[in-house]
């Protein structure tokens, strides 16, 4: 029996053949969501325990094996599929789908890794409670693989990162011991803090197995507002009252360019929504309060002069949840407009929010100057200080571009390079992924990474873990 | 010259002879703020800027001279103070206390490590707002004490720990290495989040020279709720309502027992107060609310049932900051009036919220069959599962004491065991110092323990980042 078969052996041997998956059967865990990338494995292991994860590990160890962790695979950066050595396990957390308790006194959930994040969602509001992580892969991420990369996401601005959100952790480390830190305490000041170091790790410290999350009491009712307005100078002077009258009650706060109202409506003409693409900036402000009916009074008084004045053009109060939701659906239709529209290059960047003018005004002016065939069209997160900066070539315009790999890269680069300018970063919540290696080397300073790389060392010394990815070599 | 005046020499040359001080002129850095420590120490060190932090810490990397860094000297744990070697340093940020920048639009500032709590909270509501952290000790203890020691307090329930208020930091590593980690991003998914390895170390991994805080809109007026109640098992009842109807306008939940009332009316008859001792328990509710006027309604809506059926025996909501501050004076006077009153052991324990009377009630079963001449008397930042549990012996009580040292010990013992039985943790939010390391050994996970030592070990491997603190040997 060779090597490789050997190792098949022993994972058979832990978790039963019918979990060690090769061949057709392992084909859905190698190719990445978005098919942009292809890898190569020795076998899929779907371990339906904490033990068999360790099991797993252990064997991998042993053997010197890489292991990839997977959880739902929806990565923006290719964090979720293996490399192309075929020397490596792809270890999936998709049996591992509990919730092991749900605590509605503390405020806390306990699931495994594998759980899908809507699951979640829906575990809390069943005890009228409220689990605020939500981004557009909840009904297919998991709960591992959110906390793994401390997923961002609508919810942010009032509620926080992934890492805002976990209370505790399971993991299992890269020599097959097994970490019990699943506590549900708000405050725990006994010691170095561990679990921040594997949130955001992106598997390359260890598995995680199973979290403890907060949940918080449900919301209230929920009004949108959508606010146009031509000069983006002004955003702050827009945002500032907004936040001042509302605080908290402000859950999500996005912006949206014209032109992306203008590729949803083209590409997507099923998708109506109450302004047109002749509005240069969309604001759009959700706002939680139990009393919904006032909501639109206290917005006069707060935006009514920039109205007078026409620093805002136009502005859409929603007054029932459906409106709400047409507001919402062309927010989550953009990657799929921007898909059948042409080649685009989304930045997920985010500077100090004072810059936001300034970086919008400075990568437009480079964009015009260097790559004069691309559109811009720009949606964020932007109560965080996160845009989602889409450099767009429509199909036939991209077709034409000679070097295709060169402009990529040097739209990439452009536009990161404007954002470092302005104190801020190239990857706002997306993570690293094998993507954006190069990035970590370019822009992090070089103290930053060397104690990375001691960490990952210390964790991992035969670097079994998820190898190639979050840091460079 | 010998080495000692080899080393005192090296200072002086970098920070200039008046920025060392030995002798009468270091006695004061020597002694725990509440009396209870006297270290010694070569000398005192007061740098004046990042480099010269970093010059020290050369320095003593290459004689092999411990560090102590010392903030406000405010530590419960005795982590500010040197220990009795006699071979080490204290380094006092003291001189470095400016605040750096504050950017209102972005909603942050940034400080160094020296400067004092209240002076941040100042500058920012100097530009209208608000940075959350507070505390008893907020008009003494300096920034990069409470970021290193991840300081608790009053608004952690809708704020958070100190942890969750940082966006950024500068450390000098052990070996003199200057890491530029001042970003006032709230986004930024790059690689481990290496801030939180410092938070909460206690200076036992570097010396925190600067931070960047998050700050946040003004708070809206604020209505106290003083709520009397005789049965500890219908705490849940009462808060939960309360937190689903005001939810994040909840900014502090506090609990009382009537014995603190008691002390306090006691040692301090000077301190007035709404209620007398004679009710066994007391929420006290701090509501941020643009309408404090409908507070009363909403209040009387909310709790109404448990005022009728008995639950509640009282309750007074304050008219005006007056009174607030009328209440939250008792609150703040329980340290002193518990000095003057006896021999307290104050337990920084924390439960999950689910736990708390069940908590209170098995400890108190303890207390009374264990330590018959003790009292208790309870406080606590209920809302985050936090109680300052306090077993207090009457001072002629306790000088009956015959083993007073064992006695505290079983004392501390016993009540961390039940902490530890329900999920628990024996430091909520004062830390380790050297006061609880051997807890540390006691209660933390062996595998938990190994990773942090690891860690340690890459930072400072030499171990002159303030030995015997934190971490057990």
């Amino acid at each position: 029996m060779d090597v490789d078969s050997r190792v098949l052996a022993e994972f058979e041997a832990q978790l039963g053949p019918k979990f060690v998956k090769t061949g057709a059967d392992a084909e859905g865990y190698l190719e990445d969501f978005w098919g942009r990338a292809r890898g190569k494995a020795l076998c899929v292991v779907l371990p339906g325990s904490t033990l068999e994860v360790s099991a797993v590990l252990s064997i991998c160890r042993k053997h010197k094996i890489a292991v990839f962790p997977q959880g739902g695979n929806t990565s923006t950066c290719l964090g979720a599929v293996p490399d192309a050595s075929g020397r490596s396990v792809v270890l999936s957390l998709r049996r591992m789908n509990r919730i092991i308790s749900v605590d509605p006194t503390n405020g806390s959930i306990t699931a495994e890794a594998g759980c899908i994040l809507a699951d979640i969602q829906k575990a809390a509001s069943d005890v009228d409670r409220f689990f605020p992580l939500s981004l557009g892969a909840e009904g297919s991420c998991q709960i591992g693989g959110n906390v793994s990369t401390n997923a961002g996401g609508t919810s942010v601005l009032r509620y926080g990162n992934t890492r805002d959100l976990v209370l505790g952790m399971e993991v299992v480390l890269p020599d097959g011991q097994i970490w019990n830190g699943l506590r549900t305490l708000r405050k725990n000041n006994t010691g170095y803090d561990l679990k921040h170091l594997f949130i955001g790790a992106e598997g390359s410290l260890g598995v995680i197995t199973a979290v403890s999350l907060k949940l918080f009491p449900s919301l209230a009712p929920i009004t949108a507002a959508l606010i146009a307005f031509e000069d983006i100078g002004n955003l702050p002077a827009i945002t500032e009252p907004l936040r001042r009258t509302f605080d908290s009650s402000i859950v999500a706060m996005e912006l949206l360019s014209g032109s992306e109202v203008r590729i949803v409506k083209q590409m997507l003409p099923d998708v109506t929504f109450p302004f047109d693409e002749s509005n240069s900036w969309l604001l759009l402000v959700d706002i939680a309060s139990d009393e919904p009916a006032s909501v639109g009074d206290r917005l006069q008084n707060t935006i009514g002069d920039a109205v007078e004045t026409g620093r805002i053009t136009d502005v859409v109060v929603t007054v029932n949840e459906s409106q709400r939701a047409t507001i919402w659906r062309l927010r989550h239709s953009l990657t799929e407009a921007h898909k059948k529209y042409g080649m685009g290059m989304s930045h997920d960047i985010a500077v100090p929010l004072a810059q936001i003018p300034h970086f919008i005004e400075a990568a437009k002016l480079k964009v015009e100057e260097a790559f004069p065939a691309a559109e811009i069209a720009v949606v964020g997160h932007v109560g965080d200080g996160n845009l989602h900066y889409n450099v767009i070539f429509e199909k036939f315009r991209w077709d034409g571009i000679q070097n295709q790999a060169e402009t990529r890269k040097d739209v990439f680069k452009s536009i990161y390079d404007i954002a470092a300018e302005m104190d801020g970063t190239f990857s706002a919540e997306h993570g690293i992924g094998a993507l954006h290696v190069e990035e970590m080397k370019a822009y992090k300073p070089a103290v930053e990474l060397e104690m990375m790389k001691g960490i990952k060392a210390l964790l991992d010394p035969d670097n079994i873990m998820n190898p190639g990815r979050v840091l460079p070599v």
